[in-house]
């Protein structure tokens, strides 16, 4: 990067919120995918008049931006392209705003989202969406991947809790967006073309989400199917018995043989799938409910159903699903976590398709996912030092995703587009909607700074 | 409208799907507000191609399009322009799809919106979103203005159940956005844009919905506050005992006064508030939530609290609700109809100004509202035949907007801005927001002949 241009940008942030060693740049290098890339230079604005210095600096030099938070996507959206300006925002990490009577929080991007459910849960709120890095990632990368989890059949995606934002476009421009009200039909819906742009559009400076009263009680069942056909049919079930669940999580026969080789924890092996459903709410109703997922359970095929009537003994039901991303990371050096969704109905035949296609490809795949929204993590093992396994590694994933399409499904339900499905893009998505879609990009970021390469095909 | 263009149409759409007599445009000259214009022709199309076979014409030749479900819309969004062609939406009415195993459904436009409900609750299932037209409106007028109605603090607004569209844009390139999933984050949610766009952007062609297992039971109180602050109070308390009410109708003493003088129900006409509050869910559930309710309304200042124990006794405390259009219809030859948001903590304060306003410009102004979401509707009684008393409604109504504005809300709830509101939009959104609309509108629209001279101001 030329020195001028680390001169002005060091003009208007101060020298201490702008990185250039070769230490620093290697912190920002990676993210939760296994590609490492090296920014030129990295800032660390603290307030949306710095992001705003920086995005105006860069559209004059035209230099790209690489907006970052905690770095644990998993598609490489916030990895940094070399020349870029890794745009961290990881400092601007201060809840403003928790308001009782709005039900509302106001945040910025940096904020780790544990930090915000615990905030508002100290209160008696509740910040309902969970993904699987709440630990670590913020809620500005939640936005921007419009983050899911494993709870969102009953309480929708990050975009859904969206109320407001503020965002920065290239050149500098601040929008306000949207609010503090749940209803609001002036003007057009610009905040949604933001969410889950993976920061190709402009970088999210402050987010208002809405919350809700915190569920007084939680419960969970685990049930054991010899077919893995017949949990998938369960989840149906359970929304015809009148019970939303919070979470159902499928394990396929190779995530619990994972498990089990991991901690002997005791699980049936020999059965084909594992199926977690925990419902939340009124504590009479939970205990109520539970029974109803119980009988349910049992009446779609389980060979083995265990409910939890405590809080101790929902715990350990959830061992074996928190083992899951451990156990299996220690199967082979490396994996590849993929992300494809279909319509519920069609859960199982996809589940059996990706099996397929793993023998197919002669590679050790295993599934786990969240079935009540069609959500689907298969999990490829292989060894990247060995050019030939990867080979078929990208065949199989390229398989499993035109896979999902063709069941009417999408190549990611949660974790974007990023650099890794590029490819897949265009035979997924209506060609005239892709065509506006990059109109829409062109109207924000006519000079294509903002992460470029990423989301959209070139 | 010249000789070929009507020509051109009608030999792409067939002489029984264009209507050009006096009769039939007069029947497509109104909407829900006090305003007439007719177009020059209607055409009456039947399939996404014939949609898009106008849309080409019309983009070709410039003529402006208004689409056009119910024509139930109070803000003017579908009022046709001289010169225009009315796309009448409404013989596009068929469920296409109810799928009971991925709870969703796919409908044309122009499918009334209880029918659908009834549909789906025929199979254990629920629409949520129940806008006070909803025995009129359509689909596809409901997506065009992102329809809310009462439920929208628990269940949200039709945006929220909007899965997939498939949009027709001028010069007729069909476009399909989101698709049958909860999760999907392949490319920018370009959906969004169209929803509550009031058909300034295209015209929505079919639409998939997701639906819920449908709440068991709702149970209702009513509750007569000698102070109105006390009733908004009274809402953000429920929240805190962890009811979300499905319903949380509040009256003003005006509402309850038009009410007893068109119904003799024997309200407390002395009070000044009614508030309804409805929660819906499990059976046993509903009982103690509604107990509940009934406590948190007397300890925050109810002079009198009546809780239904039945369907029956629900019934007849929505019978005042249910009166208030008719009632005030019947207080003066005109009215406007207003639909401001503040954020909740903020309602007591507006409805205040609201009455304020009506005294400060000598107009009987009486309030009504979904206060758990903060959406208040204002009505404004008139004569419009009296330009002096209309001067003052117009200055009234320029102020109410601004007062919600000013405490934090928003122009429009659910209503939309039509041709109604346009004069105020720029005093309430972003400059830079606004500037952003604008590039949108003529992306998608580069001619601007959808819906012309509504929504955005030129």
């Amino acid at each position: 990067m030329d020195a001028a241009a680390i001169a002005e940008l060091t003009a208007a942030l101060g020298a201490d919120r702008v990185s250039i060693a070769a230490e620093d740049l290697a912190a920002y290098a990676y993210d939760g995918s296994w590609m490492d890339s090296r920014p030129d230079l990295v800032v660390h604005p603290q307030t949306t008049e710095q992001i705003a210095a920086v995005l105006r600096i860069a559209e004059a030099r035209r230099i790209p931006i690489v907006p970052r938070g905690a770095g644990t996507g998993l598609a490489g959206g916030s990895l940094p392209a070399a020349g870029s300006i890794c745009l961290n925002l990881a400092r601007m990490n201060r809840i403003l705003e928790i308001s009782a009577a709005d039900t509302l929080a106001v945040v910025q991007p940096g904020v780790v989202t544990n930090d915000l459910q615990r905030a508002v849960e100290r209160i008696g709120l509740f910040y309902p969406p969970d993904p699987a890095s709440v630990y670590q990632s913020t809620m500005g990368g939640n936005v921007a991947t419009n983050a899911g989890g494993p709870r969102c059949l009953k309480y929708g995606v990050t975009g859904d809790y969206v109320l407001g934002l503020e965002v920065v476009l290239a050149g500098g421009h601040v929008l306000r967006l949207g609010g503090r009200t749940i209803k609001d039909v002036a003007g057009y819906d610009l905040k949604r073309l933001f969410i889950g742009s993976e920061g190709t559009l402009g970088v999210v400076s402050q987010i208002i989400v809405r919350l809700i009263p915190k569920p007084a009680a939680q419960l969970t069942a685990l049930a054991a199917f010899p077919r893995l056909a017949d949990a998938c049919q369960a989840v149906g079930a359970i929304l015809q018995a009148d019970v939303i669940p919070l979470v159902t999580e499928l394990m396929d026969q190779g995530t619990m043989r994972a498990v089990e080789e991991f901690k002997r924890l005791g699980l049936p092996t020999e059965m084909e799938a594992l199926l977690l459903v925990a419902v939340d709410g009124d504590a009479e109703l939970v205990k109520r409910e539970i029974a109803i997922v119980g009988e349910v359970l049992w009446r779609s095929g389980a060979a083995e159903v265990r409910q939890a009537s405590s809080v101790a003994e929902s715990e350990a039901l959830w061992e074996a699903r928190r083992s899951v991303s451990p156990a299996i990371a220690r199967l082979a050096r490396n994996k590849l976590g993929e992300d494809v969704t279909v319509p519920r109905s069609k859960v199982a035949e996809m589940v059996a398709r990706l099996h397929e296609i793993g023998r197919a490809n002669d590679l050790r795949v295993v599934v786990y996912g969240h079935i009540g929204d069609g959500n689907l993590h298969p999990t490829l093992l292989c060894d990247r030092r060995d050019p030939e396994v990867m080979q078929r590694v990208e065949k199989a994933a390229g398989e499993l995703l035109m896979a999902a399409v063709e069941l009417g499904g999408t190549l990611t339900g949660e974790h974007g587009i990023g650099i890794f499905k590029l490819d897949h893009v265009a035979d997924a998505l209506d060609p005239n909607a892709l065509a506006w879609m990059a109109g829409v990009k062109a109207l924000f970021d006519p000079h294509g700074i903002m992460n470029p390469g990423k989301k959209l095909p070139a």
